[in-house]
């Protein structure tokens, strides 16, 4: 038996979701004809208390796609160093964007002080290419699934926008986040200028993610999906069992308990350093195993639990839906038979 | 009632897709791990000819990977000044792989002779840019879905490679080519590098395109798809629907009877001038009529038949398996209608 | 002896230059505190009938500095196929403005009419990059040193602005227009947006090339300069001999005279034709000699002429102020004696 | 009297560089023909221990154009949060090269530990852009002249090349670090793939930088050049007093003892730190005076001490050979004043 731990992007559709996409009402959704998707991009901006939304076929686009829409050429970005638009979208600030990326340290709690933005931030000059956007993360998947809290984000996104800087939210998990703060995703969204979040990771959606924020700006952001190729036509298929996701999120709660679990077992293992997480993500340190975080990974995969090999000793642990209490005791079994039998 | 005739992009899914879709057998693609996108991809490279396949989520992302992963930065792309992939992709070739453009007039054939090809071929210089990929188009969209020989391709694509200059062929449409030339799409994709055809259009499927090319071009197309935000997850939901498209495209035919039929019943009419189509689109000069394109095109969407402006008095009627003999004879009877009561 | 026909770039500075490069006044240019600087700009700007001049050090880099400053990324270029900036410059619209490209056939004239201007000009749309900017070249180098004038600028100029879409001059020998013309500079700059001038072609200066516009406009070109790293120290040093050669144009019409007679002569040896040239550029085809445009200029590079190949069986001779009436009648009696001993 | 310690960008050539300039034998450096230019890249490459070298107009595009030789699109540059080429040079990095910048803090010695360098690398897999070059800064400006020992930047080159990553050296003022350590700039530049050093900082010289490398490199980077137009015609007239420029540097040694006594002189004043400085810049922070470096730079230019705000709370000062010993007694003097007046 294998436990798939690598990621929530690994969720399969329910049935009620394969049955949303059989039943779908479709058109072209270039022209705008594609009711499901029209439903869809209504209700996620609904929900995350934005004017319009965009659906995008998956997380790196909707982030990319916002980054462009919020900026011109020969500004520069600012964001955590451990940032996913950073460290895993392929260079793709500079390629798509030509975007200089000014880098910050966000720490442990992964939001910066608004002093910390302050000093990011370049005034434009003759000589200095102005900053054109600031970018948070919530929950941060490389800083271990930690959720940030609508007074944190607020202080950042209040002193970029002191200094005229827009702020664009990588929401991929952001249900997660509002689950273990107890609050809703409009909440923690209320002041950012945009927000990306993905259907496909922890709501358990086969494909796709949504870009929210003000009309007039996802008016030009449609325009930059277009321009990135993910105009898609009778996308109602994907968008019916999206909908389906994101109306039914009631399922973090267990996914989130799981993790707690996975942290808990993990850690009582010789060798493994974790913290309790906040969310469905669990960052192990394995240093005291006297492996590195690839062959650990791979030691654990001969023992049927699939992970991550996040930093150099360090390796992440995600639940989903798909992975039940069992699995999760079960992975804590085989890791720990693993480490007893090297 | 109203006859869609604006693209075979508007196609929606048969029950059988739809089934297909319900029933898919899936996985997160990002790690390969679908198996209905990884049947999809062996089937459209074994049918073309090709190595290796990929998945993408429109016509414009598969043609615009395929143009960044064949070339370098400060590289010219040779192509028809009306091809797609410049008309109508939002000046992607500049904006997502920095090329500069060089312009042939292609005519009424759809394709250049092998001197037109040398002639816009630059060799790289201490002053010039080197052409670096040249694009044809199979059927060609502007030029009214004409279909190109397996004979002009190959002499189009060989002048190219006597120049060390690969060859990327827009196929959104090439089975409609391959059915109006009685031959196989593998026979017209032979000689060139790489394929995008689209699933979508013709064949009806709900999402998608597909490039196909060699292995090591395809492994490099595939991290070029990741940087613009093409990845998707579960992606076998639209991929099942996609292959069954793609196996079944017998209906071709009969898109081509009916655009026969449109172009013959509507150059009777006076002010219309039509020629007789080699597939599914027919481009009307309705200069005639006294009316621009617009113009035209919206008195005719008050009598129920629903078109698209092409050039200042060009009109494009697309037949698709969803309108019916019945819906082109009275498509024909309303254009006539709303010719004669103005 | 060896007659240096290839470009008016190779002319060298006269002992006045020298004098004023020795004495000039210089300061610190990218703090604004070179008075050579600013007063060559200022002379610049007003004998082209501008607000404001930028000393560049390249006719590449004024050209590409104004294509910058007046464009947004996701736009269009609309240019002769043969257009310098197109054709010579690396493809450097695209690398460093993200500009797709439009082509015209410019023709013999070296200047569309208004129609083809017009019809070349793109509308921004959800699935169009707009055209951003209009280029003109005057004289026309590849064309044949083409000079254009005031009513055929005003004319294609008239019809971009119709448009809203600005109007580049690339005036790199634009006094040898004037000159042609009998015509001020001014006269045929009136009714452009910028234009581009070299001093260092036939007006003889060592280094450097002017960008003139509205004051607004150079501005923003002054921070493009600094980015593409234009921004010089002490250039007072190249600018002082520079505004000598922008004060002196006098000598333009006897480099017109040498051209003429070359023209003549040339085209009175068998296998050559020659047309009359406008100004101080001649091209002869020698498709009539048997050679090709590379092994012509080989064969006459051993008698002592220096030339350059243009097309295939095109070569370019460029009359300055280093070649003399006598260096004119060598260089045709070294052609002659050159085609004869083949 | 005004004493102008902004820059030593500011150095007014010496009769010497006049007469060299008036008396230059020049030809088209373009064609390669300008005997000067071809003297001063040969030297530059000598004295730096390197294959060849390439003349460009500025420190920026000498930099700009290495970044973008070493490099292909899609890749990452690791270099100092406050390297000159990120802070001061529009995101060039991004706009010219599409590479996005992953930061270090290089700290006070102003050069990161084989640690952090091996650290901030990055490599290339299907989600990750893989670090394309790695720059270092010697003197570093931003961290105040800072003078890197050959042990320090061979140690971080190697933790580089280790990783198959280039090594670019920003070396500005390479021949101030060189004079500091008392050392030649060929050891310095000896484990580095490139070096760019200004003629027209401390050495003096009216105008241009060096580039150079390995021949390969530097072939390939005289195109980047004409990509960027720094491509110059009879630049033998700034070439040559370049090359006095750079065989006569005895005169830093009193640039550095002189920024000593600057930093001596203001240190003592109060509200004003001062660290001894390694070269000729001398930072000085002005927090104890109540003033922010704005104002600091205001009120001293009121008494004619010209200077630049760097930081919040920093000021830079720097020696060049127009300031002379009395000079400097003077401008500690106005300081002194300009804080006891107000
Ligand atoms: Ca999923
Ligand atoms: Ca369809
Ligand atoms: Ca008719
Ligand atoms: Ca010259
Ligand atoms: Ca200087
Ligand atoms: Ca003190």
């Amino acid at each position: 038996m294998v436990v798939d731990l690598r990621s929530d992007t690994v969720t399969k559709p329910s049935e009620a979701m394969r049955e949303a996409a059989k039943n779908a009402d479709v058109g072209d959704d270039v022209y705008r004809d594609d009711p499901s998707v029209n439903e869809l991009e209504r209700r996620a901006a609904e929900i995350l208390g934005k004017e319009a939304g965009l659906f995008v076929p998956s997380g790196t686009m909707g982030n990319q796609v916002a980054i462009r829409t919020h900026t011109d050429r020969g500004q520069e970005l600012l964001a955590d160093e451990h940032a996913h638009v950073l460290k895993w979208e392929l260079g793709a600030v500079a390629q798509l964007s030509s975007l200089q990326t000014r880098l910050l340290d966000f720490g442990e709690s992964a939001v910066p002080t608004p002093e910390q933005v302050r000093e990011g931030i370049v005034e434009e000059s003759l000589h200095e290419a102005g900053t054109g956007l600031f970018c948070l993360e919530n929950t941060h998947n490389y800083r271990g699934g930690v959720a940030i809290s609508k007074a944190e984000i607020d202080a950042a996104a209040e002193a970029a926008h002191d200094h005229g800087v827009p702020v664009h939210l990588d929401g991929a998990r952001l249900f997660n986040a509002a689950e273990s703060l107890d609050t809703d995703a409009a909440e923690l969204a209320e002041n950012v200028d945009s927000v990306m979040f993905c259907l496909s990771k922890g709501l358990g959606a086969p494909v796709g993610s949504m870009l929210v924020g003000e009309q007039e700006f996802i008016d030009r952001a449609r325009r930059t999906r277009k321009l990135f190729g993910g105009g898609m036509r009778q996308a109602g298929m994907i968008a019916a069992p999206g909908l389906l996701a994101l109306e039914n999120r009631g399922h973090l709660a267990a996914d989130h308990r799981r993790a707690e679990r996975i942290a808990e077992g993990l850690g009582e293992i010789d060798g493994i350093e974790t913290a309790e997480p906040d969310t469905n993500i669990v960052v192990a340190d394995v240093a005291g195993t006297g492996l590195n975080a690839e062959a650990f990974v791979g030691e654990i995969e001969q023992h049927g639990v699939l992970a991550v090999a996040f930093g150099e000793t360090t390796v992440r642990f995600t639940t989903n839906w798909d992975v039940t209490d069992g699995d999760v005791e079960g992975a804590i079994d085989s890791v720990r038979t693993a480490m007893a039998e090297r």
